[in-house]
């Protein structure tokens, strides 16, 4: 099984400098905090979706260096026998904390928050980060194509272009996620039960003698499903007329009602317009069209303007690699360390980008919904012990421009981390991946259209409360103008 | 091992609708030709690298339906039982050619050919694609980032934003192939032995109470390998002099003279030449400056014009990705079937999309090389059974523009298609990844830097023999304008 592969040498190496590091001066213990977070929406999009927490779960389950591993570090010849040994029993035992698979998030909040010894929350870095920002990339984009189609389904077709075999495995799972209703890859459904279609390629239609005699042979084998690629020669003077006479010779007989046909080339458009009125003119107005071929969902938009007659869409290496945006930039930073007393003591990362600042502390994520109307309104980054007290109007202000401010009033403040992990064991009861589906439209329900725009979207307030600023705040005066800058 | 993953389950739902109707209608031993093209260059480059073939190699004899897949299949009720008993001795029978890795190609030619029985072939097509598809991305786009640093090493930085674990390990071995020195995944090392390297993260700066002990501390555990990330807080007001501070408090005394900073925010230009100017100025002129941060050939190429003073790069995620160019197209079209004589009988695909259109028949591809130059000047696609003849001048023209002519003389002919299985074994020496890349940049070198260009380079020539075009010809007669276009 997929979900049981052992990927624990899949690190950067740096992880492992790193946490031989630590060891050696006596960090080994020492405990610390690191969120997941991301700095943009791909597609300048208004909300992203996180996916990908239970590939998170089954890797930490399955960490386990072999004795080829530690083979393999030991002729790198930087590495102790101590640090080669304490791998041999390496575990994850600490804590973690994250959104659940399907909730809209933010750039700036974290998303999953990690608590262990130092060497254990450097380790789990590169693999987190690899698998959340993958199928959030994806599951994000999907989106954004199930919202252009208004309610024509959406099935994932790019296994054959996506970026590796876990792209296509992975990211058909992370499509089904963001609300596509099927995939061509069968080893999604086999192991994530994400449902497989397909029917036929060019080359169905070319192996026969003539274009007619494939498609009645499709039928007579598969009267149930017949879908019919119609633009292997000619859609409109070849494929729409031997289908017609397919489905005529071979279904009306059985008083089968269900079929369609494809078209995957050419103006979709025009074609799909004039092959609805040639099926309809047949008798064949229950035939569906389906189109595929480069979509995404400004193509599938401009095809709904221009009345294109199409059912459903397949859409192939546009979504499986988030053609037009193809990095969900999560980063994975430190937040705090506890000192010998259990302190927390927030650590910050400066930098000349702005952009790459980072929000210290231990920390919690409310979302805020209005209890009037449903709808979220802001979420709140607050230190980890704060509660919000929405008794009384709350005002939130932006964490850069801090004199804009609003204040809410019936609102109801919602945690967004759940735990996950508690001490080495998951805690955390897996959805299935319906679950996760339903999960996610409800997300997107909850946002306001305005949050929802494909270009220019509303920029969905994401706030510190007062005493996080201050912490941050502090931070950063000590540490953008450093006191050992001696030289220049 | 990765290498031994079975991945027979990922394919495309219709590879298997295809498959068991294949044998339902009496075409189960048909042997049919596909070839394996792609339509255009990421980038709009001059000439893609190909890569994948040792993954198609795997996967192949990796083949192997187990009883649970043969169950979940059972259970869609549309497979015959001899079908799924067919699938539980399922293996490769069949013929594949293909270009060795590393190899330069160009549009519209095959760079794999397989040849088998129609249900064998047909069911490869998701994995080969999928696997070549890939691999072949990122080798091209490293080949481009690898040119543009003229010289200065490209270490492979991306996994932790690459598209699934396998984008990060396969992605680290094809980005080698075109050209990188390293990568930061510890996983393609040990299966591929790409060279992992890394040294710290800012949280390794963020521990420590102060930039200078971290810094300190690192150069103590490895003094031979201390590449310090100056940019935590301030590079030159603060990461520059720390890092000189350490290297004079631990490297100095050792007599050490391998170090190195890295920047990875910030104006690297700017910042680079100031901190040049610093460690020259304190005695380490020897200490080497790395750039990371969202790199691509475009940005090294114009950090060089502005005289940044970086030695090495760090490329992650435009790289892992192929960002700007995130798909290669490669498809998997049907070129031939044999009659039951064993003649080979061409068939084509047309499309609305004249770049659709296929070129049939079971063929050959020359490479031709100039005796003078060595370079170079085109390939030539031929039916499978031609010779080129160079020992007189050869003609060559447009399949398109077919008054485009050229005469070469005082040519070598090199085929570039390969043997890879025979009769489903592998009958191919596979090389070492270090051949490979070896290859690549010979094959590179192979160019008029016309064709290397980033923007708008050259259109090397891939022409049809006279012969071929003919059956091309003939059949587009056939089928462009079918005789059944009886309606519209």
């Amino acid at each position: 099984m997929q979900s049981k592969r052992n990927l624990t040498m899949l690190c950067d190496y740096y992880e492992l400098t790193m946490a031989n590091g630590y060891a050696k001066c006596g960090l080994g213990n020492k405990i610390v905090y690191f969120d997941l977070f991301f700095r943009g929406i791909p597609d300048n999009g208004g909300c992203a979706i996180a996916a990908g927490l239970e590939q998170v779960i089954d890797y930490i389950e399955n960490l386990r260096f072999t004795e080829d591993d530690i083979e393999f570090l030991r002729e790198k010849g930087i590495f102790d026998e101590e640090f080669l040994n304490y791998l041999r029993n390496f575990k994850f035992t600490g804590d973690i904390w994250a959104v659940p698979e399907g909730t809209v998030v933010f750039p700036g909040e974290p998303i999953l928050t990690v608590r262990a010894p130092a060497p254990e929350a450097q380790f789990i870095e590169t693999f987190i980060l690899l698998t959340i920002n993958h199928q959030s990339l994806i599951a994000t984009k999907a989106s954004r194509i199930v919202r252009a189609a208004e309610g024509r389904a959406i099935s994932e077709f790019g296994s054959r272009r996506a970026q590796g075999p876990d792209a296509a495995i992975l990211g058909a799972r992370a499509a089904y996620i963001g609300g596509c209703v099927a995939t061509a890859c069968t080893m999604s459904d086999a192991l994530y039960g994400v449902p497989a279609t397909g029917t036929m390629a060019h080359s169905w239609v070319q192996m026969f003698d003539s274009e007619y005699e494939a498609f009645r042979t499709y039928c007579e084998i598969y009267p149930n499903a017949a879908t019919l690629l119609v633009d292997t020669y000619n859609v409109l003077k070849s494929g729409i007329p031997n289908a017609i006479r397919a489905f005529r010779d071979v279904l009306e007989p059985r008083g089968i009602k269900k079929c369609a046909v494809r078209i995957d080339s050419g103006d979709i458009a025009y074609l799909s317009r004039k092959a609805r009125a040639m099926l309809d003119k047949a008798g064949f107005p229950y035939c569906k069209i389906i189109a595929s071929n480069s979509l995404d969902e400004y193509i599938i938009r401009d095809l709904s303007r221009q009345g294109a007659c199409v059912d459903a869409f397949g859409v192939g290496e546009r979504l499986i690699t988030s053609k037009t945006s193809p990095v969900f930039g999560g980063v994975y930073k430190l937040a705090a360390i506890e000192d010998d007393a259990g302190n927390i003591i927030p650590k910050i990362k400066v930098s000349e980008n702005i952009s790459k600042i980072t929000i210290p502390h231990f920390k919690k994520v409310y979302r805020l919904y209005s209890n009037t109307t449903g709808k979220a309104e802001a979420d709140l980054i607050t230190v980890y012990d704060e509660v919000v007290d929405t008794s009384k109007p709350l005002e939130i202000f932006d964490p850069d421009y801090t004199w804009k401010r609003k204040t809410l009033t019936d609102i109801t403040a919602y945690p967004l981390l759940k735990p996950i992990f508690k001490g080495g064991v998951c805690v955390y009861k897996k959805p299935s991946l319906d679950e996760i589906r339903d999960h996610c439209r409800a997300e997107i329900s909850s946002l306001w259209d305005e949050v929802l725009r494909f270009e220019n979207p509303h920029n969905y307030y994401v706030d510190l409360s007062q005493r996080l600023w201050d912490v941050r705040r502090r931070l950063l005066d000590e540490h953008a103008y450093p006191k050992s800058s001696g030289q220049n």
